[in-house]
């Protein structure tokens, strides 16, 4: 278990950092075209999912993200004896990873280490795009044949940063990370609770969704 | 069989709701380079196309596309005994989906909820790259080795949406839902018939070119 | 062997259909960003590539290219008895398919069908970058594991786009087939010649480089 | 063991020439948004790294990488008897092959074909972005599942040239291939032994942490 736990906190540190890192590379280099920087921090991303979570999930199942974790706990997906608990720990060492990788990103950019993210992401059209990030992340989740969950997760993520009006955080731990990053890629504080909740809400649906198509007949 | 209609739907939607997104998404961020604009348009569907034909082709087939149903139907691909009513089905929730995907991208971009696009795709090189695009996409589709065919659709897609001059809807579900879009990704109504005829048309091409390559002599 | 012939016609003509559609579609929306032109050239032509071989590999092998035939008969990869003839087929097909493939990108994109590329590219750089590429090409070709040479030539054409100072074309039929493009990936006739020529050469060292590779020691 | 030298030697010098003819390529052509020139580059070094890894590893391991040859010696990855000495020819090929590579490299692009490099990159951000890198691409070599080496280690690069504040070298025959070019891929010689030595120090962390999710309980 406590490798379970150094791994999570290892993949979600590296995931948040891969996301700010190349957002920051990506403003930088893109002369003003948030297209350019949207397409680079797309490749670094997916890439970046795909290499860690076939590193990483023989020993944690590579969640880096609470409401997943929450959902495969609800769903029997955890060990069941102490799944609660180990759930908790999860979470705590995500958000951990998560503030531990944003800080890692900013040292190597050479900006504040410690920053806070202006970046005010709101409205019931961001709110309805990460419920939509999050159920089809949890719906691929569930339904990803065996094997291919690397590449099926890393593609979907890779679609949704375009197609939802939000740029898909779909994860709790992506957006108190992000929190630490004043950089395109970063969220502001007073922004990040609604994001949470819609994604624990689309979550939800996600895994009802896969669930239906899971039983003999419907 | 009922589990297979709500797969169609859902992948439909999502397809649809993918590609118009991600065309909106495009168009905002892109400064008016219609290149990067379509390059992140197809790197979301070619990444929406694999997740979705990976996840959903064990339930239904994965097809989200009327002339793909129809050919697959009349080469014998779907259940004999009731192949023409299940057809009829197929093509009823592909275009519910549609339909559904391309109010969902609307309503997470802010947009009106209902909105008919202007913008027109007409003239015998677009009828031509149409029966090109979908010519190609039923040989991939009949042509695909075992466990492929997802990489390869998505493959054939993303290289579709650049070499046929229409950039590739090769789906008369893609057709209908576009419509309700006026964006980049968008089709005028009165564009539409001639796109789907031109679609069936290559189909049909293209699923007896795949059946010359079956054949033990030719 | 109709049905190889037939394969060989189809394929190279789609490829070409695709490498001189696509750079036809980048060459106008890119807003005068070469770079962006030439990334969505690349995607295209591997994703083309990569569905064309894996879909028609087991009909024919999926050459598509003269000098890769010369090489492979050559080496012992064709059947014995006929392979000069054989060999000879193959080339006439694959340029009548090329020249097919340029005539058809043409009508879809509204252009004259029948054009010829005013593009010079010449110089010993270039000639040297073409020897390179097809020797890269080849050495892909005769080392790649079983199941994967459709990646890995998709793969290495894509790298080499963009690392070989032509832009590698790396195959005659390419060269013939884009000679009838006035366009972004046009050449003119009279490049023509000494682009085969290194091709060849290259292709040599290349088929050399890997035979050395094969034996028990050096 | 003449072959395993010839093929470090191959590999490195066209992984140069790739990452720097790519180089040169895409700053001549992306109009001066360097967002476009790293995004072809990155394409252009995942898919040449994908190509020579699953060519050249079952002859060589697939090195091409001072840092990483050493590391895997004192893992005990190398054959036990010669370890050392091999390790020293491995290293003397693949500086051989880099400087090779970027000279390959220049003659195609009509540069001159010794040239040095004025591009400054020094400042504790770049050095701590080079040992955040080689740590990464260690624990991804020592983390892969079998057969997925290859494209493991082209995706985290692909990433890491995003995400790190030096567009990742993490290798210390690429600084010193990259000494030889004068361009957007350039580095300085007097950055160079900075970037060695925290390449070397990244990848004993990489390699440290990889151990300890080898071990049964922590």
């Amino acid at each position: 278990m406590p490798r379970a736990l150094l791994a999570e906190f290892v993949g979600t540190a590296m995931l948040l950092c891969a996301v700010i890192g190349s957002g920051i590379m990506a403003e930088r280099l893109s002369a003003g075209n948030a297209g350019v920087a949207l397409l680079a921090n797309t490749l670094a991303t997916v890439f970046a999912l795909y290499v860690l979570i076939e590193t990483l999930s023989p020993i944690s199942g590579a969640h880096f993200n609470p409401m997943a974790t929450v959902v495969l706990a609800w769903r029997g997906h955890m060990s069941a004896h102490d799944r609660w608990p180990l759930t908790a720990l999860y979470i705590l060492v995500q958000l951990t990873g998560a503030l531990a990788g944003a800080m890692l990103a900013n040292a190597m950019f050479d900006t504040s280490i410690l920053q806070v993210s202006s970046k005010m992401r709101t409205g019931p059209g961001q709110w309805l795009a990460e419920a939509v990030a999050a159920a089809g992340l949890m719906f691929v989740i569930l339904r990803s044949p065996t094997g291919r969950g690397s590449a099926l997760v890393a593609a979907y993520i890779g679609a949704a940063y375009w197609f939802t009006a939000s740029t898909s955080f779909a994860n709790p731990a992506a957006v108190f990370g992000r929190i630490w990053s004043d950089s395109f890629a970063g969220i502001a504080p007073e922004s990040a609770l609604a994001f949470v909740l819609a994604q624990f809400a689309g979550g939800a649906v996600g895994a009802w969704l896969a669930s239906v198509f899971e039983r003999e007949a419907l």
